[in-house]
């Protein structure tokens, strides 16, 4: 079958016809894709950037891709909660089996770092025609959100941050007076996706949202913004004007686009760390803990997500699908045949916000 | 304006012309009356029943009514949230301003018991052309869910209690090991419109769900389970056919109802208290306290809900509205005529799941 | 060597000289017992009214104990925590290595029921002269409680209860004004040693108690009572004089005995079920479910202990061997020597708190 | 009356007789000073290096001081739970009245800063040979703790940091296999009065503990460590044979401190920060916050404590007062004469670990 693959230690991704040693067994499905995201790290292994990215044992390439929707084509023995037709998304990471988070099902918790995840670690990804999985990591979709399910993924990754949020902020009170984060202002830095996906999840919370760019928002970012009542904020103004925070998301791992702001986090202010990259610098100063310590200031890094926030992030599309109107259908910019994926895979489209594959 | 209002010690409501004295004050808002629903609470009080209802001070009768949808007519200096022509469900309870629960917006777990609610305890309720409201105490309504927002009160109190569920389970592992509550089945015992949600809202979160009544079910009742993927029970053909539970949630009020399928309760499971009843007998055993004991079985009674569990019913109600198709417009089996109001307080309509007075 | 034994269905205990095959393996430890408690369930088993118990795989008896304390003798490879000569109370149940809280490490809240217990449930109990235990269930004792660590395991259950109800608790908000738990009154049903040992753990962590008994106090359980700042209280002269209850704990698993003092109970508040008893028989009203749930009342039963709360245990008996004085001493009524343990296994002491078998 | 007092803008501490308006009201109780503890905001205070110190309203001066302990002279009207003569540590910060978690008595959360702290910030310390105090800040002092009870306030904050480090840690699985936290290693950097505290209360939770400095240890430093069972371990011979981190505590606030022990962290991990230091400089990578995101790792700035943290303190000490024989008493380093009061907060004594002021 058709497949999207990388090689270790080569730049660049190819469409090539593979053969993957899989058959259907039991409580297993197998499943035509439909079409698949492209993200940053699908662009950071084949530039080549990423070097944690290795194919699964006994190949020599990697099938790519982690953000997938793909409809039931047959079904195993013992399967119970999907049949032909259905439409899925795989979950991306598969648990060590050793560390107790694994062992209860909360592998975004693995502690080994000896989990797999599909299209980046050690197993083949969904950017092919055809792929077999397991029951318990094939997440049922809803029939109101087909054709914008193919965005679950990254948004599974807002909800595990945002319930983890939510829960190790009960160390005190941080609801408002009347119950709700509608007094509480959250800046999100970074208006890709994900930083989309943390405010409109934010902003279904009730939180008052910030979008920082350190430019003006495109015509779609300024469309998306206006919709879900989010504020667009141009970071090259200066940050005086905006509110203090209660809550930041940093989105682009880079510590000078966060570490700014830090100044106007408010006592018992959270950042959530979600961003990653490589080589960039910057300068701290004991002040900054100093505040950290004073303020009950509380950080937390988050990556990945369990099958109970890919239900969670499905549940919150068809939240979206109507209240937001054609926001979630805009977010995905561009779709392209499989045929043109190595060169969109290779360089950015301008005004992306999410490029999908078209499979089937 | 018209108003459906009751008296104390005197059974029957009536519509009248009442005057009420408020005035649009400074973060107030007027609101015209959408449409409002009828729960067995405001039966209770019409029937005298129900001891607990009674005026607010200065009056001697008290407007009905707790489930409320409006639209903003006049906005008060400095309120900020909302504008004219927005609809807006409002909050029953409101605290009693000296416990710490009421201090911060939490007063559905109000400790002095020294609350209002409107329609029901020494406030005036929602069954009236117009009323003045607290922005803090109206909730925004978002534009996809306004023909059914009339819902979200009932709705609310299962938000509340089942997030209260999720919060104290986590004593201990109660996910399956893909994460998810697939796993998990939960009984809801009576099918009426707080059990309906409760099934609904259980579903959404994953969990396979029956509902429980003994009688077959309705056509309605029948189409909802379906739509839902929920399975009806008739407990009049016995209970063993049922598998074990790892939830139940009463919405009866009957110790005769639940209790006979606590035997049917795993380790670490829960029961949900929700309804209320007087005068019914049962029988217990100590082999029953044994094992709750014995298998760590957790209770709780859960009631109101604070303005953040609104918010979260109109998320769920619009999940629901293109999830579920037309079951949320088929679960308000009748409209009626504030005229007809009075009767329709006195006597249920038949196959009612619930029943809405329109006012404009 | 020397053990006390019981057979299935045959009534009283022995003691004999037995063989029981167990080899020092790796991570593993030989014990030499010091002391054994007896409580309750012993003597349900030698009395024949516990039918849940049974003798591990391939013995025609099962021996008694699971109030354990013993020394060191000889350690296996690969011990890293003990060595010889030091004192250890061994942990009761062993998980079903199946379900996810006892892959975790909480037997206490196994799932499928396919636990043993020692002493009680297939596996044999710990009086007996030795016996080899694995490192992981073994809690080391620190040396200023040595005398005392026999109450352990009796205590431990008493921390793993009390922990839940602190964590569950935080549903709300349930500290007083000043943080503390001063404002809080806790009543304990039955003055046993749990229920004494709820009252010191409830007393240290702050809260107001009452032990609740049907009779007056013996002199020691006057002693402890002022000791350790708690009111006996003989319910034989009516509740109406006790004050509204925040915290139930029924230690005696009689529903007629804790059943009339929910009236008592607060918005808020909890009940802990910790007492188990066959065949008493109580009516309950509707009145209390409405009760239960208009006040937000929450109930939990609570079973068995982790290898955490043995520590814990461990530190509450530090706190208390100095802060109380000889109460702990005085908690022990009794050591009689192995010769003795049937016929004390077969009737109460008068004035028993906790009697204890000497080994060594 | 005696004092010791400070004035704004100018550096050194005198011992002065003061006029304190003061009068015993209703609910407070006149407290007699034993001892005030020095810490290290007492001296930053002397040299004028902490600039955010200010006394009471309608003061030139501020007396110092809040680590007390006293004792009860006298009671005023409705003083319920204290009587003359019992021993009393005072809270140090009052709430703002304002915010939600003043309200309900969690100062240490307060989210609006106008909060006052005894000696410190706008109230009158405890460095006065008398002060009178409300019963709701006067945590009484157990009997067999007296003698080193002046630890109490320093230990409160390293009690509240360890209970919301728990709490918020249950975002997953963090104990070990055997339901313990023996398998989990915490660093500490700096090893004053704060680091010790951390490393006995994270040992009598079960930690392995290392206390961290760039020196080798002082006698006093070698004994606390092998009593306590913690490795006391001089990062000048570099940090590649510690092993990997679970938790780091850094009590220097200096970032070049901890930042190199952050490779050390685990998945899941946690850093608490608890030092402030001012004016250091460092500089960190992205590479650091990719680790952050990828290990799920949290950091939590904590400050201060509440009234339940002080009692929480108190029963710490109770167990370590037998269990680690004369480690407590060997931490107060020194105990000086009011008299000497001030050249001792000028300046550090040799080999301090904590030194007291005698008031009677």
């Amino acid at each position: 079958m058709k497949a999207i693959t990388v090689r270790p230690n080569s730049i660049g991704a190819e469409v090539r016809d593979v053969v993957v040693k899989e058959t259907l067994g039991r409580g297993q499905a197998l499943i035509r894709t439909v079409m698949t995201g492209i993200c940053g790290t699908d662009r950071g292994i084949v530039s080549g950037k990423i070097s944690f990215a290795y194919p699964p044992e006994g190949y020599s390439f990697l099938i790519l891709g982690h953000e997938g929707l793909g409809r039931v084509e047959e079904i195993g023995d013992g399967v119970a909660t999907l049949k032909k037709g259905d439409y899925v998304v795989p979950v991306v990471r598969r648990g060590c089996g050793q560390c107790l988070n694994c062992k209860i099902g909360r592998q975004d918790f693995c502690e080994t770092g000896k989990f797999v995840e599909a299209g980046i670690r050690g197993k083949h990804g969904f950017m092919r025609e055809f792929f077999v999985d397991d029951e318990k990591y094939l997440v049922k979709v809803p029939e109101e959100v087909k054709d914008v399910a193919v965005l679950t993924e990254p948004l599974s990754n807002v909800v595990k941050a945002t319930e983890e949020l939510l829960f190790v902020q009960r160390r005190m009170i941080w609801n408002c007076e009347d119950s709700t984060f509608e007094c509480r202002n959250a800046f999100i830095v970074g208006t890709g996706p994900i930083g989309t996906f943390f405010a409109m999840t934010l902003r279904t919370l009730g939180f008052q949202v910030y979008l920082l760019n350190k430019r003006e928002p495109s015509e779609t970012e300024r469309y998306i913004s206006e919709k879900i009542g989010a504020e667009f904020y141009d970071t090259k103004l200066g940050i005086d004007k905006l509110p203090d925070a209660d809550l930041i998301v940093d989105t682009s791992g880079v510590p000078e686009a966060f570490l700014p702001l830090m100044k106007k986090m408010r006592h018992n202010s959270a950042l959530i760390l979600f961003g990653t990259m490589e080589g960039e610098k910057a300068e701290i100063m004991s002040d900054l803990v100093t505040e950290i310590v004073e303020k009950n200031i509380l950080i937390i890094g988050s990556v990945n997500a369990s099958k109970k926030d890919f239900q969670g992030a499905l549940n919150y599309l068809s939240i979206w699908r109507y209240r937001y109107g054609d926001v979630l259908n805009r977010m995905i910019t561009s779709k392209v045949e499989v045929e043109e994926a190595p060169e969109v895979l290779s360089k950015k489209i301008k005004g992306e916000i999410k490029t999908v594959i078209k499979w089937s």
